[in-house]
């Protein structure tokens, strides 16, 4: 008679495993981040990086961290299928573009008010 | 008699090629984007993306774009060896925030001109 413990034996194939068609069991790597009713998220992130390289990421940053690092490259890979030129680096340059002008803004308003402050001031010096 | 071209002859491998230890012609599609004097820079691409999946991601876009491609994938896989868990979606989160503090102190600096601005304005009507 088989000894497989009943976790093992009623644990549901993650997205990774059944897309790689390989047993999933209890000490699947992949399982906690990569659940069989998502399968779209691990689809992107292996074609992306590949599901070696996926699994060599995870496993290389400490286990509290792992959920962050699964996220992390399921955002990469998304971002990477949506623009095949910049990918998530596209987003970054976008955004690195918007600080500049909102702090050129700041600047800008910053001075303002600097001129406003000191009008009201020698105003208040004439008038008082 | 050999009749290779002397383009090919002359060819010097990318660092693709060399580092996957083939043959580099003048159609390899990575020699432009990888020299083979900037070795690290495919070294990276390779251990975040693999090989294969980076030449599918570069053959994917019109050529035009191909070398912001490389470029984009070159910073993306050296912003996760720099950081294994966020990689380039850190940099991202961490940009989001700077814009929602920036947009915070320019609301409240526009809030503070046109205050100074309404007084500015009040006083000039009462001593004129």
């Amino acid at each position: 008679m088989e000894t497989t413990p009943a976790r093992a034996r009623t644990h549901q194939p993650c997205a990774a495993c059944r897309m790689l068609r390989r047993r999933c069991d209890v000490n699947c790597i992949l399982a906690p981040y990569f659940p069989g009713d998502e399968p779209e998220e691990f689809a992107g992130v292996h074609k992306v990086f590949g599901a070696s390289n996926v699994i060599k990421m995870i496993q290389m940053v400490e286990e509290r961290s792992r959920e962050d690092a699964a996220k992390a490259l399921v955002y990469e890979a998304k971002a990477r299928m949506r623009d095949p030129v910049y990918g998530s680096a596209g987003t970054i340059f976008q955004l690195q573009k918007t600080v500049q002008q909102l702090k050129a803004q700041l600047e800008s308003t910053n001075a303002r008010a600097l001129e406003l402050q000191q009008q009201k001031d020698q105003m208040l010096s004439i008038f008082s």
